[in-house]
Order: C-alpha cells, then structure tokens, then sequence
C-alpha cells in the first residue's frame, strides 16, 4: 500500500471537485434552465444531481484505488490476447453498467437525453479518479460518428451496441509514416467482390494497411470492437487517390457480425502488431494494428467477392467514398474537447493531491513571521507564501481549464438545442474555441501537474505518490488528438479568419457582454479593462501576422499566438465566473468565494501579463526560427 | 535494441557538443589563458583537449549505451547487498581509471590540477550520456569538503581515497521529517566515551538517526562508501541545540577503517532501510539510512567508550562542533553547480536526439510553399516552421544554460589562483550566480525536453525513444540540492541583499561591460540597450520587493524574482557569446556561427520579454497568494 492512501484525493473530490462543478454547473452556466427545453423536458436539478451521484460512487470505488495499479500492470500481449488488470474489467463494466456510455442519447437507443455539459461534468469524476482505465471516451465518440453518418443499419447494428456497452470502438487514423499529416495515409480499401454494394451493413470493402497509436485497439474488456478505420479507394487507375480528397471511412470490427448485431463467429482479419510501451496513461492499450496483412483469412463475401482468403479485413463504408475525413472531424472535435477534459482532471487531481499534502505536512517556519527561532515547532506546507502560491496556480489552472470545458460543452447543447440563431452562433464559437479547449490545458495542467510534484518535494518524485504518474498521464494531451503544432495551425490558419474572421468577431463579441457586465460588478472593473486590452492585443496580432497575407509568415509562431489566444480566453472564463461568484455573494462569506476570486485575480496578476511576450513576434511575424539553416542547428 | 540505436546521440555528442565546448572553453572563455598560470603550468590546450577526449570516448563507450539499461533495471535490495546492472560496475570503474575523481586536486594528492572549467566540460560529456549512472558527483564533493575542512589524517584517509576510486562519497543532511528544514534535523551524536577526542581519525562520536534522500547511499560499486553527515551534539542539558547552531559535520564510514585507510573487517552501524523508487534517475540508488539502530552493532572504541554493543555508528567530528552546516555548504554549493550542469546536459541530450529526429522523420508539407498539394512528397520535420521553434528554444536553452555554468566552473578557478582582488570578486559573483546556475536549467532545460518529446510526436510519448527518459530524470533536479523554493530565497532573501547589496552592484557592473562591449559591435547593440534595460529591471525590482523592508513581503514573490533575474542572467551569457561570436566570424561564415547568433536572437526575441509578467508581481509586492486564506483552497 502506498502512502497517500486513497482518501486524500477522494476526499478532495468529494468536497472540492463537486462543488466546484455545482457552481459553475448550477450558478455559472444554468444548466437547470435547459429542462425548459423539449429535449430535456423530463429532467430536473435532481436527475442531474443523481446522475453526478452515481459517477462520484462509481469513480470513487472502482476507478480511484486501481489508477496506480493500472499504471504498474501494463497491457501485455500473450500472443492471442491482450491482459489487463481484473480491475480495468471491473471498471469498465461499472461505466457500462451506469448507462453512461449512451447518456446524451435518444431515449429510443436507450439514453438518457442528458445535457453534454451535464455528461461531461459527470464524465470529469472518472478523469480525475483514473484517467486511463478502460475506452469509453473513443467508444463514445466512434458511436456518435456512425450515428451522425451511418446508415439506419450500421446505427443499429454498430453505435447501438457501443452504447449499451456490449462492444468497444476506436479511431483508427494514424499510420506508422504518416501521423499528423492524414493526407498521406496509405491504407487501401477496395469492393469486395461484384456484389459489394448490396450489403446492408454498408458498401463492402476489404482493407489492407498498418493503424499506429490506436488507442485501445485491442482488449478483452468487450465482446467486439468497432474500428472506424480511415482509408483509400484506389482511383479508375488502381492508384490511391491524393490527399484528403481520397479518403473514405469504413467500420471495421475485430469480429464479424450479422445484421442483428451478433457475432458470426468468424475473426475480422484485424491482427494486433504490437502495443506500445508508453511514459504514461498505461491503464488503455495503445496499438499497431495491421488490417488485411492475413493473419485472420476471412472467406470470401456472401456477395460474390474474392476468390480465396486473406484478402484483406472487412470494413463497411461509412457516408460517401471521399468524405472520410469530413466524416472523421465530427469526432475529432468531440475527442479534443476530451483531451482537453482529460488534461484538466489530471490538473485537478495534481491540485488536490498536493493541497491534501501541504495541509498535513510540516516543514520550515515562515518567512518574515519572526518564527525563524528553530524551537519554535514546524508549521504545515501551506503555511508558506511559495507553496500558496504554487496551489493557487493550480487553481487558477485547473478550475479556469474546467470552466472552459464545460463552457464548451454547454455551446455543444446550444447547437443542439438552441433556437436557430443560437444554434448557429453556439457552433462558430465552438469551432474557435476547440483548438483552446485542447490545447490550453494540455499545457497549463502538465504544468500544474508539475507544481503539484514540486509541493511534495523529494517524495513527490517518488511512486509511493500520485503526482509523478499524473504528470506523466498529462504529457500526452500535447500529442495526441492533433498536437499543439496542429491545433495552432487550426486555430490561427483556419479559425479565426474563415468566414471572414465571423469566429473571431463573434468570439469579441461574446467576450465584450462579459466586459461590459463586469464593469458594472463593483471591485472587476479592473480586470475587464485589463482583459479588454488584451483581447484588442490578439485581434491586432491576429491582422498582423496575416498582414503579407503569406500563410508561412503568418502560421510561423502560430504556438505562441495560440498560447495568447487561450490566456485571453482564460482570463475571460475567470471574469465572468468572478461576476458570477459575486452576483451570488458579493460580501465573499463563503470560503469557496474567496478562493474562486483568488484563483481568478492569480490570473489576472500572474498569468494575463504574459501574453506580451507571446504576441510580440506574432506581430512582428518574427522569421527567427523560420529562417534558421537546417546546418545551424 | 530500442529504435533510438546509440548513434544519434553519439554522433550529435561528437559533432555538436565538442564543438559547443570547444567554442564556449577557448573561444568565449579563454581558458587557455589559465596555463600561464603557476598552478596550471604543466598544462596546455592539448592537454585539456586530451582530458576531453577521454572523457568524450569513455562516455560514448561506457555511459551512452547503458542508459536506458539504468532505467529499466532498476536499482534493487536482496536484504543484504544492493544489485546494480554490471554496466554501472562498469562505467564507474572506467571513470575513476581516468583520473577524472581528482582532476582538479594537486599533483601530491594524484590529480591533475586541471582548472575546474576544464573538469566541468570533461564532465559535461558523462552528464550528457547518462546522467544517474554512478556516484561521481557527490564523491568528488565530499572529498572535496573534506580537504577544506577535514584534519591531515583526515584527508589522507578518507579523501584521498575517494579521489583515487577505491571509496565513493555521500552527502547526508536530510532527513523523513526535515528535508528543506535543516535546523529541524534530529540525528544525535554523543562522544564514544572518554578518549573520544584522542582517535587519530578525529573526535569520535556515536551516531544515531534516520537519513532520508541520501544519494549513492548503499551499493557495491566501491570498496566502501565515506558517508558526510549532519548530526546535532547535545549541549549540556542533554538535548540537541534548536536551530541550525547545533548542527556539527561527521564522516562516517559504511566499513570501519585504520589509519592507512585499511579496512578493519568491521562494518559500522550504518543500515539501509529502504530504496526511494524514484520517477526516474534510477542508475543511481536513493536511500533511506538508518545510523545507529543496532543492525551491525559497533564494538567499544578504543579509546574507553561504551559498554556493549549497539549505542550508535562510529562518526569522527570535522571542524568545528557547530559549524557543520558551514562545512557543509561548502559541498552544496559545488553539489548545486553540478545540479545545474546536470539538468543542463539532460536538456542537450535532448535536444540532440530531436535534432536527430527531425532530419531525418518525414512528415507532411511546409505550410505556406504552395506544397499543400499532397502528390509532392513529404517533408522532413525539420523543414517546418514550428519544428525549427522548437528545436531553437532548446538551442537557446541547453547552450545559454552550458555557457553559464562554464562560466560559474571559470570563477570557480578565478576565486582559487586569481589574483586577490580578482579572486575575490569571482567568490562574490559566484555566490550571486549559484541559484541561478542551479535553478534556470532545472526549470528551462526541462521545459527543452519536453520539446523534445513534443518534436517526436507519439513517438516521444513512448520509452522506445530516450526522450522521455531525459524529461523523468531532469524533473528531480528542481528538487534536489534545495528546491526552486530554496534557491530563490536564497536569492532574493540573502545573495542580492548581503553586504549592502555588494555581490548584485558587482553583478551589474560585469554584465555591464558586456552591454558596453556588445554596443560597439554591428548588430548587437539593440540587444545591449534590451539587456540593459531588463537589468534596471530587476534592480528595480529587488529595491521594491524590500522597500517596505518586511521579508514576508519580499519574498512571497521571491521565485517569479529568480525566474526574471534567471533570464537577464541567460540574455548576459547569450550577448557576451554573441559578442565572441561575431568577433571571431564577423561575417558568419561558418554554420556553428550562425547557429549561435539564432540562438541568441531567439533568446531576445523570444524570452527576454517574458520577464515583464514575473517582476510585475515582485514589484507591487503582490499579496494574492501570501494572503490566500487557507480554507479558500
């Protein structure tokens, strides 16, 4: 057993995490207003609350005392099966069992028409107990994809299965050779016999190629696994076609089925190559999946086909051949704001584990307290300016990364939900801020993470506690998922000037309400004044570096800009979330108050400043790096 | 075999990294200039070339191929001996066959009275390869300490018998509940009997007490370990002196010796009770040492002393009773420049294998060329804008970082063989600089490495690339040899202000003579007139942060303090090699040129600016996280 135990973060949970999202759930976004509308009709506050109940219990039992486990037990391979650790199973089955793998689905695929914002807040338990136990996030997201593209057929036969938890799906994008760049993907999928149309799975295709860092690929935890698999339909000359533009999407399954959703019995010829051996987030497989390489010969289809086996792995076109990426970006985007969710959790769990730490930990006497006197007894961690501060960032972090998440969450009910106008802004907004909500904790929370480890001083750098692990889960959420690089890109060249910079101008305007309404808030004058220089800063810079109108001048400090942009959105989420503390208790008599504000002047005082730097060569279109001679180096 | 292979590394040690040495040693430094000295007379840059081409071959030969094997075969305790891989017996055997434990101490001693600048650069090559293999760092300290402070007897025994390889050293001043707070250790040492003060080993004490963190502090590398540790006298009443007056300096060895530094046969009571399972730095071991419990009970001295067995480890006093911390710190400071040199090296290392990396992995296409078109081929990663940021900050991060503390290991032998006042100088400026030589490539280098896992893509998230390796082993270094916490109060609380401000006026009048310099060559004075502004800055800022003359409220921003005076520091090193730089290749005819004056740019352009944000907050004495309520949390 190791020294923290499982009650320090599960206490913190308990009572910082819930309250934390009943505030910004509840008194920040009013997500109790969105019963008024027909979707959410049969919900109340209470139906919320008990859904928020549930996830809390389960994560608290069967996530949080095995996330060192699933970290020191990693995923191997014996040749025919992947081995996991009995308590992956357990929580896997636990999630399933909830009902929350289908919550913001129609009652008709047995959901339960919840609020993605409520489903994301009830989702951040398990995050925050153990981030990478089991697949859900991807099983989601894949049966969401089928459901928005499928055929009737393939959403009852595939996305109905994911969410009643029978079976697991992926996301199989990436190549060994080709990763960020999906234009040059080389998987190619061709009509499996004369007949490959008729079948009322979908078009009928087989698959050959190599998917690297599939997210778990491979696993018992499921009696199947659905793998939406991009690939290429070679052209009238047999050759791929180039770019995006030849990129279709298929469903693959590890395991044939019929149209009633039961297996065949027969193996998909869907063999795992390998898994990867990681620097965290240990507790879900990552794989090499080879499709169609032979190892599972699948017979020739009942529609006529191919002579002989091992022809390739069965896969069933999803939406139109060509518009596999299209398809694909419905659940990237759902999956970034994930990431972003997963990055924050593992900010939070960091946050509480070190706030646990310092409150009982005795070290040193206070500076300037005249306690310097050695016979005077050790005070707590907190007790020092340094180590306050390095909580505070952590809050200023992680609850700042929240609230932007479940803002963004609650843009995804506004564009589903809202009235057409609404809709249609929620959307636009959603699209700007998506690149943020991936990127921004991605960065902050691993440095949080960091300053948790820092709290503990050496024992932080050992196993016995969590913080070291949280850090390494958190590394990834810069990688995975479009990495910072590619968000940058996506946000400064494609953003904020499409539609003629619409997204940018209604990002402005969204953010002036909040100015405008702080102004009046007495004691936040200040920082709206503050946040509305900055937000002229980003525009100014955002005109600049497209100033030449040369894209590689422009994109050449597109992470820098992104890193602008998001500490803007950043210091808005805690303005407005700072009116919203003091519409509610302006006298502050309430700790949480005083902590939220806190939090949120940490960022106006510490964090907002530095955009400057960051903008600066933004504006300047600084050629520094660009220009740098490969032999230079 | 791990993708990685050796020869990346390798071949960016041998073409970068010698290189860079060679630049920053004869070129920026001059330390050819030291063999006119008296002590230093036998020497020439040829011996100094062959010092480093030792060390160079014995790193690729030795360390470089072993360092994942550290990593993965961790160390472990049969219960009677700690197991290390052979390729640690091995390095460590070919490192003290080099001579390079006594590199620096005369000839009598069987040194090579090399300059401490040169020793830091032939060290720099082992640090590079693999960081944790071994315990060199620490002997070399203790012996070190034991010189300065040590009797004859002393000296001969235990000190030279670390130089020469046959012993190692450790470094015990920590201990479960006292890591930072050092007045607050409780290891007790009473005097072993009557004659205790007649043993020609020196004062000998029974020790007894819990050391925690000790470094290399049980292993069969060596014949026998010198442990260095802290322990308190009792005063009169029988109780321990509060606070750090009490503290006295022992040596006490794992295995008793004579005074030809033979071994007796008798172990002393020094127990090992536990291996620290660490995030990473695993070739070496961390301990938790139990001194006087009774395990290897230590018969009577000699001298008369106690009945029976069991009432503590054997310790012979150094120096003074009561002055051990300042004994002590002799060695953490050298500990702390070496913490430096360390993290340093890690972020190199790093910054070598995405070098590597990028030019030869190929992905996608430059934005902005017009080869969007997706039939064009790829692109290696190199070729791209954000790549090359990265790759630039890392530069400008691992090669400032290196040329700094070369330049600390250069006052080092300025403060021995200057002349009085030049020596002098060098020992005040150095105690200014130590912080920072040990706390900007903590926090800096590893912010490089996790560029350089952020270059790799998925790839760096897995353990089949060093990367992640480099960013696990540089995050201790935050920690140990005092926290960045540590460092800055030491910064702000003590170097800046003592003797009326002397060491930070000396600071300005040097860098001072760089900005004077740098203003008279083409192209370096707008960095100068940037430099010299930054350094108003935090002038500036020291005398606001002690305006009100309450240390609470100077110090409670004292790390955003270190963090800004860190980087005026880096663009002073960065300006001072630019100026050598272009006084050598005014017209950049050279690649390594251009790379260096890059590098430099990117730090103005890039870096400098960011200490705006961090001296905001240390000017106005910000209170927001000194005065955050606990409860607020």
């Amino acid at each position: 057993m190791s020294p923290q135990g499982m009650p320090p973060i599960i206490s913190s949970m308990t009572t910082s995490l819930r309250s934390t999202l009943d505030f910004l759930l509840y008194d920040w976004l009013r997500a109790a207003s969105l019963t008024a509308r027909p979707r959410f009709a049969d919900h109340s506050r209470e139906t919320f609350d008990a859904v928020l109940d549930t996830c809390e219990r389960i994560a608290r039992e069967k996530y949080a005392p095995f996330n060192r486990t699933v970290d020191t037990q990693e995923p191997r391979f014996d040749g025919e099966k992947v081995i996991l650790p009995q308590c992956t199973h357990d929580a896997r089955q636990a999630y399933a069992d909830s009902g929350m793998l289908g919550a913001a689905q129609d009652y008709e695929l047995g959901g339960m028409q919840l609020p993605y914002v409520v489903e994301s807040a009830a989702n951040s338990f398990f995050a925050c107990a153990s981030i990478s136990i089991g697949s859900n996030l991807l099983t989601t997201g894949n049966a969401n994809a089928i459901l928005v593209h499928g055929t009737p057929m393939q959403q009852r036969v595939f996305a109905a299965n994911e969410f009643n938890g029978r079976w697991a799906g992926t996301m199989c994008l990436s190549e060994p050779q080709a990763g960020s760049s999906l234009s040059d993907i080389a998987t190619r999928a061709e009509p499996d016999g004369a007949g490959f149309e008729a079948d009322p799975l979908g078009p009928r295709y087989r698959l050959r190629g190599n998917k690297m860092w599939i997210s778990a690929g491979d696993h018992e935890l499921t009696e199947n696994i659905v793998h939406l698999v991009l690939a290429k339909i070679p052209g009238p000359d047999g050759k791929p076609v180039p770019g995006v533009k030849g990129i279709s999407l298929f469903i693959v399954p590890k395991k044939l089925v019929d149209t009633e959703g039961k297996l065949t019995g027969e193996r998909n010829d869907v063999a795992l190559a390998g898994l990867n051996h990681k620097l965290g987030w240990r507790g879900t497989t990552n794989t090499l999946l080879n499709f169609g390489e032979g190892r599972y010969p699948v017979r020739a289809g009942q529609g006529g086909g191919l002579d002989g086996r091992g022809a390739g792995a069965i896969g069933y076109l999803v939406g139109k051949p060509g518009e596999g990426l299209k398809c694909m970006f419905h659940m990237m985007n759902e999956a970034r704001i994930s990431i972003g969710m997963a990055a924050t959790m593992l900010g939070l769990a960091g946050y509480y584990a070190s706030l646990d730490y310092a409150r009982t930990r005795l070290q040193g006497r206070p500076i300037g307290s005249g306690g310097k006197d050695a016979s005077s007894p050790q005070v707590r961690l907190i007790e020092h300016a340094d180590v306050k501060r390095m909580l505070l960032a952590q809050k200023s972090y992680g609850e700042g990364a929240l609230a932007l998440n479940l803002y963004c969450a609650r843009l995804v009910d506004e564009g589903r939900t809202g009235d057409a106008g609404a809709a249609a802004d929620a959307r636009l907004l959603l699209e700007v801020l998506t690149p943020i909500a991936k990127s921004w904790p991605s960065e902050f929370c691993l440095e949080a993470n960091s300053l948790a480890i820092q709290i503990h001083g050496g024992y932080g750098y050992t196993r016995d506690f969590p913080v070291e692990q949280y850090w390494r889960d958190n590394r990834l959420n810069m990688i995975h998922e479009g990495t910072h690089g590619i968000q940058a890109a996506d946000l400064l060249g494609r953003k904020v000037v499409m539609q003629g910079g619409a997204g940018l101008q209604l990002l402005a305007r969204t953010v002036a309400v909040t100015i405008a309404k702080a102004r009046q808030r007495p004691g936040l004058a200040a920082w709206a004044g503050q946040l509305e220089q900055a937000l002229r800063d980003v525009i100014d810079a955002t005109r600049a570096a497209w100033a030449t109108g040369n894209a590689g001048e422009a994109l050449a400090n597109a992470v820098p800009y992104m890193q602008a942009f998001g500490h803007v959105v950043l210091a808005w989420m805690w303005l407005d979330v700072a009116d919203s503390v003091l519409a509610k208790d302006a006298s502050l008599s309430i700790a949480a108050s005083v902590g939220r504000m806190g939090a949120a002047r940490y960022f106006f005082h510490y964090e907002l400043p530095k955009t400057g730097a960051w903008l600066a060569v933004v504006c300047t279109r600084d050629a520094t790096c660009a220009d740098m001679a490969e032999d230079a180096f």
